[in-house]
């Protein structure tokens, strides 16, 4: 077999074979002498041909398995729980993973979670665990073990170790144009997962402005690509898709979200992100037999928060990654915002989650490239959310980050961001479908 | 502008501007520190697009100028003489260039060639010449001059200089399955050609079996594109269509074909090889206004064969170019063929080139890849061409090259390239259209 031949065969849009596939994959990493058989330009070239031909069920099923064994697998003890995990394609204001797994874990399942960064304009786990002083994502051995014995569960990143595959891959795709395809997506997402030998699965498939996938279609193509290929490699699979027009919750920003986790662990809850992260939180309680049927979970997760028991793990759960939340909120804590006013009145029909999630990039609060550095503290706190009825001058959000007051027309970017309407709108709900 | 845009762009099939094109061309250059804006996945990415998409008739040429100028023009003086060259998609047993050039040049016109190597199943004008001892295909100045000065012409490869935009990317889309896209190989071919200021030049389209284009409508699509892009950077040509379905004249090897060359120019003429050399050449002759129509370039050419004037041309090309025929002929001398004999009768109906050029590299007068060294003495000699009678037994081909030796059920396999039939077959001409 030849790369050659490989590409080519892609390229006439014909089905890859198991063989050629794992040869792909294999040849992306290179041996001990620094060889690898498929060169730059050819992995290049292969990923155009995928993007555009598009991959087949059976192709992303392979090519996840091979880059989930591209490496090692995650080595952890589940003590005999339910092994499950979240992931979302990217939101805006997206910080359900770090409620979710507190939740799951005072629920005694066991939540070995692979996180990944921001990068564009959508946020990233990392980056706000990252916001908390000493938090520490690269756990070794150890570490995990005790994180899995005292608590049932971890937040880390992607090691050199696992899925080497698809790191690669993926650093080539961001600079390629070929990053937003479902097969390569679906690849990339499970090759982790399945890395991390999970039983339950929850993904929350954004959908709409804000998003990359733009329309139900799309969404749904993608929800039944996850579930095929999980079938196929033994991860049972729940997706959740859900709207992504306007930014989830109140703050958009790494150190803000974090804080707005504890606020809501703590029982004061946004509707919005409490419906999503309900919902998702329940499909897992279901899939693990924790709960019966989803009224049960919403119960369930009620008295886990009331109780003050997910709070805890959220407060075990950085305390054992080595992080200081108190440390963090005092070093915080002098940051003052700049407080935008409306320039209209009425009530909020909607808010750009795309326009401020770019605007977020250009405050330091993400990433525009891999290597540009975080404002941690950098971001927004909504202070009018839809529904709500807004005067004119009256605030309507702050904004955090040095970055923010060399933004030239800063209010009325920010301005228009939200649309007004004279009347007050029904609130539509986030959650679209559950497909798995 | 970033690479990246520039991907995206072409993958969502949307028309490049000159900036872009030219950003992508400069791009593949790498600058004195060894940096270069396209990464090679960027450059494979961005091919694969082209490839999938295509090209417009606008892309073409932008990216034919850009890769002309991304070097040096070729200096020569032509002394007042129209400059024209001849250029063909490759074909197996073609030597018509080697032919074609001393009767133009003993005609009075110019022409600076910039010929290419042989890879996969079609031959190259610079291996044949370099069978010759002594050829120097990489002239300096000074030689160059002394040539246009002398005769009016000569043989060369690409250097370093002359289009290097065309050399990386050429290298790339050897080895990402992206060589045989109509856009790429017109602007790689005419980047060639117009960095050697040409007014006119004649492409033999090459169709059918043994040929990269197989149909009508392709060689037809490629012949518009290549008139539409010269129009466009102020060169005049010519598209003829050739069929290349059976090999050229009796030869197929790089000796061979230059000792065929030198009977060519001696009156002993091949039929076939005959009747392309002739239309090319006519081609060159009209349009150079060295004659006012065909016929009258036809009695011009047997006129330059007659007189002897262009064997002269011919010789003086080899010694001009540091070569000794004579020391060949003596090195070649001893070289004993296997002789195939028939193993059916008939007349010969046709004859497989592709199966011909695929077996010439086995037995080492091809490349299967660029570092594979070629045996100058390989190849065929044809005793039998197609309508020749054959009896059961009787000699059917000489083929040379100690490799021979080595391939298994070599009878069989020759035997296997040459359709019979029991009765006589019309002999079709070669020629299937002119365009431009």
């Amino acid at each position: 077999m030849l790369p050659f031949q490989v590409i080519q065969k892609k390229r006439d849009n014909n089905e890859l074979s198991k063989a050629e596939i794992e040869y792909f994959v294999n040849g992306l990493i290179a041996d001990a002498q620094g060889n690898k058989a498929f060169s730059d330009s050819q992995i290049g070239a292969f990923l155009m041909a995928c993007y555009l031909n598009g991959l087949s069920d059976f192709e992303t099923a392979i090519l996840t398995e091979a880059m989930a064994f591209s490496g090692e697998k995650l080595k952890y003890a589940a003590n005999g729980k339910p092994i499950a995990d979240k992931h979302s394609t990217g939101g805006v204001g997206d910080k359900i993973s770090l409620i979710l797994s507190p939740i799951c874990m005072a629920a005694g399942i066991a939540m070995p979670m692979i996180s990944g960064r921001g990068l564009g304009h959508t946020g990233g786990t990392l980056d706000k665990l990252e916001s908390i002083e000493g938090f520490n994502i690269n756990l070794n051995q150890e570490q995990i073990d005790k994180c899995m014995n005292e608590l049932g569960g971890f937040i880390i990143g992607q090691s050199a170790k696992i899925a080497p595959a698809d790191k690669i891959l993926y650093s080539i795709r961001d600079v390629t144009a070929t990053v937003d395809n479902i097969g390569l997506i679906v690849a990339s997402i499970l090759s982790k997962k399945i890395a991390e030998s999970l039983e339950f699965l929850v993904m929350d498939i954004k959908m709409g402005a804000g998003a990359f996938l733009t329309n139900i279609e799309d969404a749904r193509k993608m929800s039944q690509l996850m579930n095929t290929v999980g079938k196929k490699l033994g991860v049972d699979i729940s997706c959740v898709i859900t709207k992504m027009d306007n930014p989830i919750g109140k703050c958009i920003g790494n150190w803000l979200e974090i804080v707005e986790c504890e606020e809501f662990l703590k029982g004061e809850f946004d509707k919005d992100l409490k419906e999503i992260t309900y919902k998702l939180c329940s499909e897992i309680f279901v899939k693990c037999k924790i709960s019966n049927f989803e009224a049960e979970a919403f119960m369930q997760i009620d008295k886990l928060i009331d109780s003050g028991k997910a709070l805890e793990c959220f407060y075990e759960l950085i305390r054992l990654q080595g992080g200081d939340l108190e440390l963090s909120k005092m070093k915080y804590a002098c940051a003052a915002p700049i407080i935008i006013n409306s320039q209209g009145e009425g009530y909020v029909k909607s808010i750009d989650a795309l326009a401020l999630g770019k605007l977020g990039i250009e405050i330091g609060a993400g990433r525009a490239k891999e290597t540009d550095v975080i404002d941690y503290i950098a971001g927004f706190k909504l202070l009018k959310s839809i529904g709500d009825k807004i005067a004119k001058n009256e605030a309507l959000i702050e904004v955090y980050g040095e970055k923010a007051k060399l933004i030239p027309e800063l209010e009325y970017r920010i301005n228009n961001c939200f649309i007004l309407d004279s009347k007050m709108n029904n609130i539509e709900s986030r959650i679209m479908e559950v497909i798995g």
